[in-house]
């Protein structure tokens, strides 16, 4: 709170270009229409172009194509996006963990604790586990045995770790999250179902960030394994042996079944649930919900799914859907009564 | 446990016309196919007026056009769901909290905690929080720095509250949930995800609801907000900057992208899931497993999603769907072969 | 760790035949292609059938039929997947909890808990629950009012039950799992909604398991019942009055709305979502992300949903679809133009 700068100051942060006064005393951050005068704002997506001209804001985060015609001081750069993520660095007051360990943890004395690692009140730390250098375990956590917590790593509160879990450095955990439960196999036995012991792992790469409430199972032989800098949204549910490759992003109620293989930087929307046992490529983009029953062997955009009608539409639309099959057959029929058409005519 | 009613009691309470025996003594409430003698029961849907000819309940609230046909005694009102509610608070036995704070809890010396709020055991209460009259705090929760929870909201066990959260009056938090976690706002950067700090809050309104492990993203640079008797059922994800209008209701399992605003009285159906940066209208109605990719300008019931097949039937459906462009194609082909046909020939 | 076993003696505990040297030690299990000398493997999905002529295990799990051509040596069954689980046991090191309860726990004094059950560190038992024998409770976990957990049950780490909710024997509950909060029951009342009391409870079967996250709520006035032997998955929502079947296996992100009940022995894909108040038969699988707004009657398999698409044709799909009411009222008038086709000549 109160905190201040010097434009200047903030264009040398972000090594831009700075058209304006450099003297300006900068006091937070907003977007263009919410900002006042004191803020800083940005312009990345071109949706927001129009707010622009009306701005409040003293000055703009925004690439050169727009420097001219930005009404007040600007700070040009290559990627306006990750420049304002830079600055609302400078704003934000996110609470910090303090090196050392809350006397109500509960830490069983064949773990290893770093001394810069800060261990939480209520915090649960089982036999042989390791959190190293600079940690931070939220309150409430609950880390099982024979489990690694990787340097800087943060699990905000009330996240669980079974054990026998590798998490890599600077990863983040948020709250509720559950890493290395066991993966849904059974065998169906005499008509009762048997679970499959579950002795793969779960291994976290360095860099990764998993949100709310998002669960990873462990391998059933193999590891389940999420590789570095993979970003993770709310409410994932992430099967046994699944791989996600490294720098691939997954959004909020993404579903991915047992033994799927995402590749490397592909783009998975939210909603979408993947079948077990098949290998997506690197570089795919999935938009949101969708289905994915095959492997896509194609980097590329794909999609699933049907658009929103109003429902009185709606109900005529797959009226006529549960009736496709029979309406290809009776065109089929159509076009053996009547002359060929010309190759070329077909919109 | 033991509790017993005179229907005359109870119809005074719901303001409702009594037909019958005012001296009947009612000690419980059920459904009309499960209720015994002794049992107050109610009619609303009217898919179980099937029910009332043969129920065993002692008496039955229900709306006026049915009380002649009641073959016991009848409390008759405007709305017998809402006074069923109130029936069955009669009987319902919920563990209330006590005022004052269990010995295990651990908090900060900075937070206001009022007399006659109940901290359970296990709390973690940070710096600067503050807990207002009569709230509880169910056991095992986390209340990070600089938030308030109103007076008389109930977080049941297990909750997780990041830090700079306002929790208004009356609300209700079931277990799992998780407020004020990050919302998935990133920019890459030659190659890498970097987190984009999340800078907003979260705001929920007086006497708002929220399901188990359900989560909501605090903002990125404006607030996530709830407003006001939103009631929101399990497992639902609300990103960041997302709006709530006031009384509206989300069915479990839906997931809402960041930035994107839903209007005052909605209905959103189970499972559906609405794209970031749009708009929904006051008083829209989704139905379940809705995707929603476009704003929705007008208040209305809308859909998406294509009916449940046996399997075999579905695989050729999805064949001709997959061929569907093509169909439309062949179709226009076919039509300019032949006559016009006449407007008003159109089924 | 450092386990090892004579191949005779694997044979003996599955019962197997076994092909081969008796007196191969075996120190580990693995899928047929990561598998070293002295580990065992097994074949039951014929899709791996390729990695068999090359496997490096010293011994494999299969069927009758493959005995012959097995390369190396071979344990003959009549279910190999659920032999596999059999050896996989063996060499699984999974944690146990040890009798007794933790100095850290919190257990009101008319909580009856067995001796030989053990409570974990900053567990919490509510009034007049009920721990049966050899129950573990993990760490963190809060247990309710008036609940009963039964013989040699297992919750995880950080499990939430509410009050009066009863849970038979041999049931698993994985972390973050919720089970008895209030169910999504609301009656609008001049504009606001108000919360139904729901007094019904939840009860789960005896060897029933329950995945990380998954959410169960307790019934209107009925129960809402989990039958036994019922197995489900992550981040599954099951509302209020539900009834699952018994040895139903439900998988994961898969919703399932009020007063729904399925029937015994059925599969529910993942994602799936079931409306309210519908039933579904005995020994129906659902495929993945099927939506099923209306009751089954048959067995069988049943679908829903669409293929996955590059999403430039998907686009020049859902054109289509979108007015695909319109494609088939062209077609009839297109078809009443042309003379008859006959009968049989339908592709």
């Amino acid at each position: 709170m109160a905190k201040a700068f010097r434009l200047e100051e903030i264009a040398t942060r972000l090594n831009a270009t700075l058209h304006g006064d450099p003297e300006l005393t900068i006091h937070g951050i907003a977007t263009l229409s919410d900002a006042k005068a004191g803020h800083i704002s940005f312009l990345d997506n071109p949706l927001y172009r129009k707010y622009l001209d009306t701005t409040q804001a003293s000055a703009v985060i925004l690439a050169s194509d727009l420097a001219q015609v930005c009404p007040v001081a600007a700070l040009v750069v290559p990627n306006p996006y990750f420049a304002y993520g830079q600055v609302a660095s400078l704003f934000a007051d996110v609470p910090q963990g303090q090196a050392g360990i809350h006397p109500s943890a509960v830490i069983d004395p064949s773990a290893t604790v770093d001394p810069s690692a800060s261990i939480g009140p209520n915090v649960i730390i089982e036999k042989d586990t390791v959190i190293k250098a600079h940690a931070v375990i939220g309150p409430g956590c609950v880390i099982g045995e024979r489990t690694t917590i990787g340097e800087r790593s943060r699990l905000w509160a009330n996240v669980t770790i079974y054990y026998g879990v590798e998490i890599g450095s600077d990863v983040t955990v948020n709250s509720g999250v559950v890493i290395g439960a066991d993966g849904f196999g059974y065998a169906k036995h005499e008509g009762v179902w048997h679970a499959i012991p579950q002795i793969g792992r779960v291994i976290i790469g360095n860099g990764v960030a998993i949100g709310a409430n998002t669960t990873i199972d462990r391998g059933a032989l193999e590891d389940t394994v999420i590789e570095e800098g993979a970003i993770i949204d709310n409410q994932v549910q992430i099967g046994h042996n699944v791989k996600i490759g490294a720098h691939t992003a997954i959004a909020g109620c993404t579903g991915i079944a047992g033994s799927t293989h995402i590749g490397r930087d592909c783009m998975i929307g939210g909603g979408a649930c993947l079948a077990g046992h098949i290998d997506i490529a690197d570089n795919v983009a999935l938009t949101g919900m969708a289905g994915v029953s095959r492997s896509v062997r194609e980097p590329g955009i794909y999609s699933s799914g049907t658009p929103l009608q109003p429902n009185a539409e709606w109900r005529k639309t797959i009226a006529r859907y549960r009736n496709l099959d029979n309406i290809a057959k009776r065109l089929k029929r159509v076009e053996k009564q009547i002359p060929k058409v010309e190759a070329n005519d077909d919109n």
